[in-house]
């Protein structure tokens, strides 16, 4: 161990079930014990209490903004530029209408054909509605680069891919759409709390992301967007709702947008989940995400040490260099489903994503170095005796 | 009283402040006392314990169709044809996009004046992201029925007026939508749960609503949305992310609505702020919107006749006849926001809507006949006394 044992100051912090060792906290984190005491008080103690009141008394109404600086720090975005709400389709679709709207000539949205296919559906979805002769273009992930030029409105990519873990490179990728003019939606849906990310640095245009998974906001929990400030003033919210408006109160008939991100909030924020995001955040307080990737590193390359080790024919699905992934590995397994069924059952929690990859998270927060070997040698264990049984485990999706 | 006494059954139900008289459910219903258990239990017994297995072991990714079907018995919708998610204002998003593309050659959406102005934002940006011409054309709300034509695609009401309560007949403006081959978007906010509403007999296309008012949710609750059978397989979803998707858990790369209301869905369901809606709705069990209106009708009268009696001139800005006004009384006051600060003061907790506007809304659920006559001397002896503080209290807006 030669980072931070962050670990040791926060794994108590979490709940989790006695003999699990859950490497899922990529699909969904686990629950932060300060999470229950927390949402009690603000049931009986704000709503119960407050009633009608709670919008200023208890400051729900300014949620949005407030947890999302919380957000920011682990996103490299300044204050006052990420804001929360909906769901990450809506603030995907929020992102692609704004920046459609920004390069009005243009008609390519560029994605890659692996990206998580809500993005994807949520393109498709502006494109027809729009009917304007707009393409959404899908290649390799490793193709996209080549494809950046002059056509391009808009770049949409997810940094790490949900299946393998492939990482793109953001400052790159970012340069390439400027230097022809094209804009970039990032999708941090497996960055944020997994990895660190520069998006002042990489002057990213539009990022949007959930919290349910490394930032153990709740299933469901509220997504983020972040808009660039030198383009905030500019992004013409299709959403247009009446919590973006400049004057939310003043109820008048025609909307204007607020200034900065607050013009993409849209509708009444949801406040209960706000405040599980809220409580479970506050695990982060001091924690630097240099230190996070840093130790996500050596937990993974140790789980792939194992595996290597003990099973070396297995086929590693994600990018063996760790620079080049995210804080998850992937294996490529005919009855991957199966076995992932029988690791559970031994209290290794992974999950698997059709066709045939079976998916582990690190998250240095609740997963010790001996946890994350331990792990490893299960699945070595599983696959090395044939340990699982694929007649009774049909094939079928779970949530990501 | 001639109507069966709900209040008996259900007040004990609710958590109310010592000393509170609540009349502004309309705006944010109360505290249900089974909520804090119920959220406990989601928290501990599921997410805590489930991990990533809640969504099959606790049935959370059912949900949104699950609390839909109880939100239906309530506004009049059969079974399978309410699903909830997201805010009202990305649900009149779906049902405004969906309605214009059932309607392609018309370029009208009707709507009156006064409509709560999420709605109309909403449709503006719709507008102009589509730039193809649309206007919205707003009315006064008597005389939107007479603008109803053939240029209309969608008349978009909301049916109880958030300042006045003035009510529509939805029978009459729907049929009169369908005569000339137009749509029609009721939004629900000051109904469900206020009145009864009769989606399947009116023959409604689409309806919308939140379920933070009458239905006691909570700040922020899940919003729904209503798709008549007839039309829920031919509306095409603007926002088309992957839970509405034929099979959200294939993965595949192009979107493929899925049959009936599910393809409202967008994006991840609020697990959390679903399940607190849900235990809100156990208190509904075994009562009928017909009781309901006939007490909420009773206890309005009761008001308007003790401020009648005891202030003949202060203006009433709601229908006096009971059948064209929903679940709430307004009146028009200059100093309206200093007295319902007063109100406050001395525990009748109303709200204030610029300009001028006092609102008190009415709830059989936990508003007695003695309550709302307490309430409402309360107000004459403050107005006939002008035991009020017009310097103190400065105009400002609050959450509607």
């Amino acid at each position: 161990m030669k980072s931070p044992d962050i670990f040791q100051a926060t794994r108590e912090k979490f709940t989790l079930p006695e003999g699990v060792l859950y490497l899922d906290g990529n699909s969904l984190g686990p629950l932060v014990k300060a999470v229950p005491g927390r949402v009690a008080q603000m049931l009986e103690g704000e709503w119960g209490r407050y009633l009608i009141g709670g919008w200023n008394l208890a400051g729900w109404v300014d949620m949005p903004a407030r947890v999302g600086d919380r957000v920011a720090r682990l996103i490299g975005a300044a204050p006052g530029t990420v804001v929360m709400g909906d769901t990450l389709s809506i603030k995907v679709y929020q992102a692609l209408a704004s920046a459609l709207a920004l390069r009005p000539d243009r008609r390519v949205i560029l994605s890659d054909r692996n990206n998580f296919p809500t993005d994807l559906y949520m393109a498709q979805g502006l494109i027809a509605s729009l009917d304007k002769g707009h393409e959404l273009k899908v290649a390799a992930p490793e193709a996209v680069a080549d494809l950046i030029d002059e056509s391009v409105a808009v770049v949409m990519l997810t940094e790490v891919d949900y299946r393998t873990g492939r990482l793109y490179d953001m400052a790159q990728i970012t340069a390439k759409a400027h230097a022809v003019g094209a804009l970039v939606i990032w999708d941090l849906a497996h960055s944020a709390g997994a990895i660190a990310v520069d998006l002042a640095g990489t002057d990213a245009d539009f990022a949007v992301g959930c919290t349910y998974k490394y930032l153990n906001g709740g299933p469901g929990a509220p997504a983020f967007i972040y808009v660039a400030p030198r383009l905030a003033d500019l992004a013409r919210p299709a959403l247009s709702g009446w919590f973006g408006h400049a004057a939310p109160f003043a109820f008048e008939p025609d909307y204007r947008p607020a200034l900065g991100i607050e013009r993409m909030r849209v509708g009444t924020p949801p406040v209960l989940a706000l405040g599980t995001l809220d409580a479970a955040l506050d695990v982060w307080d001091g924690i630097s995400m240099a230190d996070i990737r840093a130790r996500s590193i050596e937990l993974s390359e140790a789980f792939i040490a194992t595996v290597e080790a003990g099973c070396p024919d297995l086929e590693l699905a994600s990018p063996r260099d760790p620079q080049a992934r995210g804080s998850q590995v992937s294996y490529l397994f005919e009855d991957g489903y199966a076995v992932i069924q029988a690791l559970i059952d031994e209290g290794v929690i992974g999950d698997y994503r059709a066709p045939g990859i079976m998916r582990f998270g690190f998250t240095p927060l609740y997963l010790s170095h001996e946890d994350v070997q331990r792990a490893a040698a299960i699945l070595v264990d599983i696959i090395t005796s044939r340990r699982w049984d694929q007649d009774r485990y049909k094939i079928k999706g779970k949530v990501t």
